[in-house]
This record gives structure tokens, C-alpha cells and sequence, in this order.
């Protein structure tokens, strides 16, 4: 009875609550354990992959002497499966005692001595997803406080064993507690991905108030096909999405997995630009110890970067989808500039793109174009036809410096770039490389 | 009426006719222009990349000046839309006069200076696949006459615009053709895959006896889910195709996409793997003027071109599916040596896979494996149990060299390693790392 007239208080105000950490004013960076480590706990077998302080303290020396740092990536995350299967004996979580002997406190001075942050993981419900203890409503102030005194910077708050009315407690609940503790606590909920992603289910507006970032969608996994079903996702549902993401609140399409095992060079080369295009935030998940200098060099490139951490923060949105499978995405930038993507689904032979900047709706005059994983330049006038040449699954990213003049208003309600984009752009080549068989 | 009375000979004649031209007692090997120059006719806007005897001679450069020729990549084959859309005014087949305009012989000539093969590409129906000019009954003996006289080495006889009845007669009339020329040139044939690739439909033995190799199945496409398609097609139907298989006679599951745009290092890897497990053709289909030194080391991997080559010709047979996404297969090389190969369809994290060479059926006794392609080596008691470490979508090659003595009657009739494998290997490790979501 008690608790539940807590609860109901907790409603009343919890739902008002804005966010006011003042963090991540563009879209956080750094290393998350999840999908390349998932719960391996065995570190008797495999003592170099488990999740154990010596992970992430492996990581951080990696993030802090490689340069990664430098790049934004400051965020260290454990994810699942840290914990011991039971609470102190004063209701506390706390690390499982062998493989974080150090605790989480020490953990997380390790990272702060090398400039980098420390994330943590906890649960909504009575148990995690990999069934080790949750904070559900009633210890949610106690572990809130308990990340702070152990000085963790970022808070993923997963959704498992928790019903859509415990979460629209739960998660603003934890908000207020996180802010509460007087630490700011980067806030990550994944939330919307339990309750579907879309409105009127999910209420991004209340979101934005409560939560620096969220998961919409489902977990990432180590393919292509993964890559795709979750831009598919989130750029069918742009409308609904785009006008959710600002400084401070981003939509999460999850991890990156470049440098793992499922992509190629190509297809690295996409996730990071369509991650950049929607302002996603840049998790890497992967072995920094032993990532190739291919993926290094996509995961490293500073326009890209540069593009996803623009200080404006608006979320891109795809523009274009032709037959051919060539598709091309927009996202406005800071200094008036944009940034370009021209992505291939094909899955036979580069494909030539015909197209010009006033048919993809920019005014005219004269833009300077920087091709971000060729470090090529050129010159192009608004109304000059070009031809770009996109590898199946890959992208063709440009950054276009001079102004493109649009109006934030009519962005955000579709009206200049609603989906589908008015069919201005003929398919210029005719398509003789389909259809054939043996 | 009288070519229904000549066909009717021919259907009389050709269903008996052996190939006896000596060719082909390894699986081919060499490079074909399709999967990733497809039908790219516009030499004016693409001139590096269209179908022109520039492409082919830069290929052979490649070939002949980088090693590749030493490691048994000899065959530079031409696929669809080589020719002109007309006949000459003798009847006969004429290259495209603007992209070949030194003729088929002299691009010939080329290659065999450089100790290289030329393959060609002509098409049962009245029009290729592309509706170049096709090669119909009537015109079969002429065709095969023209080829021989342009000195070509190979054929890919392909099967759009044809029915069934014409197939049957068509492909042994081709067979016979090309052997009356007196020219060696090794037959590929489409047949099989027009007719869904298993019998009672298709006649291996009689397609052993006139083809030196065959497609079964669908066109590659530079995507993992195509190989795993075409992985699955060929395994699932091991018991009918297996027998098929040996010394001049080969299933062909498609070119190699190794060096495109689809492929992680990991997929390119396993590709080459089961492709040397299946004892099949090993044709590259890229730019070996620009392919990456990763994707390179894949394709000359001596000791996985040398399983694939082995002399016996034995194609080996998936003999493990595990529930965890492991499966296991296994070819029996010469010397009383065997290939097995640890392959994981899992995408999240590498898999640690228990087991022993006895349970794989190995006899009792010592082994020296060699891992493909990380050069290690090991002794390995049959009853020791191990563990391999397999990535996502990744494979672990061994070569196993001491005697595996296995009946080769058996293994044709699948009693040895009847698909699905007896059950005596168990899931050893728990599923920690699934059904978790955000």
C-alpha cells in the first residue's frame, strides 16, 4: 500500500521533470561492451573477452593511447552482466567480486586519470535481461545514488521484466533521481524500443524531457542484414523520429559494429555515414586491441565525425529513393552547410548516379563539395548534372559548404523534403544489369 | 523438316557421347567477368570497367604479372555481351566491333602468350540471357567450329530463351560439337540450373559424361545472404550432388566474390573455405587491378587452393549442423588426408566449439592438423578434446593429414556422415549470449 501511493506520487511529478544535466550536447562517443562482448562471463576460459574490469580497463588504455580520445570517443559502458546475482547486504547493487575486484568506483578513477567516462548498466525491471538483479521502481533512488557514489558518468536503463506502466514510472522516475544525486549522469533509455518506438505509443516530447538519448529500436547484431533493418526502421519513420533528436536528446540506432567480424569495408563505410547523418550517438563495439587499420580509418574519419557531431544537432532525413536502389539522405549543418549521402543497395556493380544539386532541392549559386572518405574537393554549380559512382552497399558522403537556405520549419514537417521526394529525378541510365540468371 | 530429322540423329547420338577431352581433372581456375562487370556495355562513360578486350587483357596482365597464373588462376573468361547483335554475313558469331576490335582470336593469341585461356560465353536459346545472339540448335555446330577456330579453351553455355526439350538436346549436341572440332575446350554448362538442379529432373551421370562442369543453382550476387543461399542449396541437397562431382566433372555453385564490395574479411574467408570443401571451380569474379592485400592473401591461400585441387576430386559434405550455429564439414583429400572446417552462421561474438576428432568419426590414432589460414600446427589425439574459437560468419580450416580411412562407397551413400549427423556431439557450453533485446 505504501509503495503505491509512492508510485502515484512519483507519476504526478516524475512526468513534468526536464532534464537539465546540460550533457551531451551533441551525440555521445565512445565504446559499449554489449555486441561484441554480449555475457561472456567466463573468464577462466577466455580471461581476454569477458566482461571484467580488465575489458574495460584494456579499453580505456586504448581509447586514451591510441588517439581515440582525441576523436570524442570518451565513453567506456559496461552493459549487462557486470553484477553480482545479489544486492549487498544493505540492498546495494555490486560488481561481481571476481571479475571486478577492483569495484566500479576504482573502475571508473581509472578512466577519469585518462580523460575518458565511465558508463554503467542497469535495468527497469526485477531483473535484467541477462537475469542479473534490475532496479525496478522501488530501488530506483538507491541505485541512482549508488552510480553516483561510485562517480559513473552515463546510465543505460534497459526495459526487461518491466511492464509499460512500471516504465512511464520508472524511467522518469530514475531521470529525477539521477538528477537528484547532484552528479550529472549521462541518461540512455531504451524505454521507446519496449513500447514499439512510435508515437502516439511513445511520447518523444516527454522523452527529449527526461532522457539524454534512447533506444527506438532493436539490438544491433553483427550483420549487414541488421545494418539495414534498422535504417530501413528508422528512415521509414523519419517523420516521426527527426523532430524528436536536438542537443541533449538523441534517437539511438545502436552500437556501431565496425571492426567486427560481419562487415565490409563498404558496408563499415555506410553505418558510419548514415550513423553521422542521423546524428546518432557513436558507440563502438569491438576489440580496440586488435581492430584492423581499415576499420580504425572509417571509425577515425574526422569529417564524418565532424558531421554527426554538428553543433545544430538536427537529425538527418532521406530525400531521395530511386527503383535502382539508389538512395540519397540530407542533413543540414551548422555555417549553413549539409552534409550528403548517397547510399547503394545493390548488390551487383558500382552503380553511376546522375543527378544535380538543384534536383535534390538546393538553390542555386555555386557550393564547394568534400568528399569525406576521399578527401577529394570540387567545385559544383546548383543546376550542373554529375555523376557519382556508388559501390554496392556503399556510400558516396559529401560535406557542401555554401548555403543550402532551408527552412528548419518546413524540415521538420516534411514539407520540403517530405518522403516520397516528388519524383524530379529521372533515372537517367537505363537498367541493363538486372534480371539476368546463370 | 530436315533439321527435325538432323535433330532427332543428334538426340540419338549425343545422350551417349562422352566428354573425353582430358580437360579439367582439378576444378578450373582463372577469373570471369560477370558478377562484377555484369553487362556494362558503356565504354565511352566507364572505359576501365566495360566489356571490351581492354578489360580482358588487363585481367591477363594481373594474372600472368602478379602470380596468380602460378597458383593455378589460368582461365580469363568472357561472360554475356561480348558479341555484336548480329551474325556475320556467313552465319557466324562476330565480337562487338567497337569493344573487341582485334577479334576473339587475337585476344586469344594474348592470353596464350602469356600462358593463360580464354573462356567464352554462348547461350542454348535464340538470345543470351543479356539478348545478344544466342546459340540454337541449329547453329551449334557452327558456333563450336567458330570458337575452336578463334582458338577458345573454355564455354559457358548458358540457357535463356530455351525449353526443356531443346536443353536436352541441345546441351550433348554442344558437347559432341566441340569435341568434333578436335580443339580441347572445356564445357561449362548451365543445364542443370534451368532445371532446378536436382534429379529426377537432371541427369548427373549423364551431365558427367558430357560437361566438364555445371551450374546447379542461381546467379552469385556480392552479397553474404547470396553465399549463404547458395551454401545452404548445395549442403541440403549434398547426398544428390556429392556423387556427381570427381576428375573432369565438377559442380559449380558460382564465381568467388572475394575482393568486391559485399564481403567482410571473415566472409571472404569462409567463402574461399567451403569452396575448396566443395571441390568447385574457382573462378574470382573482381578488379584485380585494385583488389586489397586482405582479400588477396584470401585467394592465394596456397594450402585452401591446394584442398581445393586435391587430386582425388571428392566433393566433401556438411556432417555437423549444430543448434548453436556451428556446422562442421569435412572433405577427404588424397595421401588418406582430409579437410575439415569449423563454420559459425552466428553474428555476435566468436563461438568456443568443443569437440574431438572422434567424434567427427575420426579412427583412433594421432593426427597433425595444419589450421588454412593461420599457418599454426598441432598434434591431436583422436579422443582429445578441443576447442576452436569460430567468428561470426567466420570459418577455422584445417588440414588433417594423417589417415582418415573412410570407405569411399559409404561416404558416397552418406552412411559415414548421413546428414543429420548422428547425434553424439553435445552443445558443450551454455547459450549465454541470445534472446536479449535492448
Amino acid at each position: 500500500m505504501h509503495v503505491a501511493v509512492l508510485l502515484f506520487a512519483f507519476a504526478l511529478t516524475g512526468t513534468t521533470l526536464a532534464l537539465d544535466n546540460g550533457l551531451m550536447r551533441t551525440p555521445p562517443m565512445g565504446w559499449l561492451a554489449w555486441e561484441r562482448y554480449r555475457c561472456d562471463i567466463d573468464c577462466e576460459n577466455d580471461p581476454k573477452n569477458c566482461i571484467s574490469e580488465n575489458l574495460f580497463m584494456d579499453m580505456a588504455d586504448r581509447l586514451a593511447e591510441d588517439g581515440w580520445k582525441e576523436l570524442g570517443y570518451v565513453y567506456v559502458n559496461i552493459d549487462d552482466c557486470w553484477s553480482s546475482k545479489q544486492r549487498d547486504d544493505q540492498g546495494r547493487l555490486q560488481p561481481d567480486p571476481k571479475r571486478f575486484p577492483g569495484g566500479i568506483k576504482k573502475l571508473a578513477h581509472y578512466l577519469h586519470n585518462r580523460g575518458l567516462k565511465l558508463g554503467i548498466y542497469g535495468d527497469m525491471g526485477k531483473l535484467t535481461c541477462m537475469a542479473y538483479p534490475g532496479t525496478p521502481l522501488d530501488k530506483i533512488e538507491l541505485d541512482a545514488q549508488t552510480f553516483a557514489d561510485w562517480e559513473v558518468d552515463m546510465l543505460k536503463y534497459d526495459g526487461c521484466y518491466s511492464n509499460a506502466m512500471e516504465q512511464e514510472l520508472g524511467y522518469p522516475l530514475m531521470s529525477k533521481a539521477l538528477n537528484a544525486t547532484g552528479r550529472p549522469i549521462g541518461y540512455s533509455c531504451s524505454w521507446p524500443a519496449y513500447q514499439g518506438g512510435l508515437p502516439p505509443k511513445v511520447n518523444y516530447t516527454q522523452l527529449g524531457e527526461i532522457c539524454n538519448l534512447w533506444r527506438n529500436y532493436g539490438d544491433i547484431q553483427d550483420s549487414w542484414d541488421s545494418v539495414l533493418n534498422i535504417v530501413d526502421w528508422f528512415f521509414e519513420n523519419q517523420d516521426a523520429l527527426t523532430p524528436a533528436a536536438g542537443p541533449g536528446r538523441w534517437n539511438d540506432p545502436d552500437m556501431l559494429i565496425i571492426g567486427d567480424f560481419g562487415l565490409s569495408m563498404e558496408q563499415s563505410r555506410s553505418q558510419m555515414a548514415l550513423w553521422a547523418i542521423m546524428a546518432a550517438p557513436l558507440f563502438i563495439s569491438n576489440d580496440l586491441r586488435t581492430i584492423s587499420s581499415g576499420a580504425q580509418s572509417i571509425l577515425r574519419n574526422e569529417m564524418a565525425i565532424s558531421i554527426n557531431q554538428d553543433a545544430l544537432g538536427i537529425q538527418g532525413r532521406r530525400i531521395v529513393k530511386e527503383k535502382s536502389g539508389i538512395e540519397v539522405f540530407w542533413r543540414p549543418l551548422s555555417k549553413n552547410a549539409s552534409a550528403l549521402l548517397f547510399f547503394s543497395r545493390r548488390t551487383d556493380m558500382p552503380y553511376r548516379y546522375t543527378t544535380s544539386l538543384s534536383k535534390l532541392s538546393y538553390t542555386a549559386g555555386s557550393y564547394k563539395v568534400f568528399n569525406v572518405f576521399t578527401d577529394e574537393t570540387a567545385s559544383l554549380k546548383d543546376s550542373t548534372e554529375f555523376v557519382v559512382s556508388v559501390n554496392p552497399t556503399g556510400v558516396v558522403m559529401w560535406y557542401v559548404s555554401a548555403p543550402a537556405k532551408f527552412n528548419l520549419r518546413q524540415f521538420y514537417q516534411g514539407e520540403i523534403f517530405r518522403f516520397p521526394f516528388k519524383k524530379i529525378i529521372p533515372s537517367t541510365r537505363k537498367h541493363r544489369n538486372e534480371g539476368k540468371r546463370c
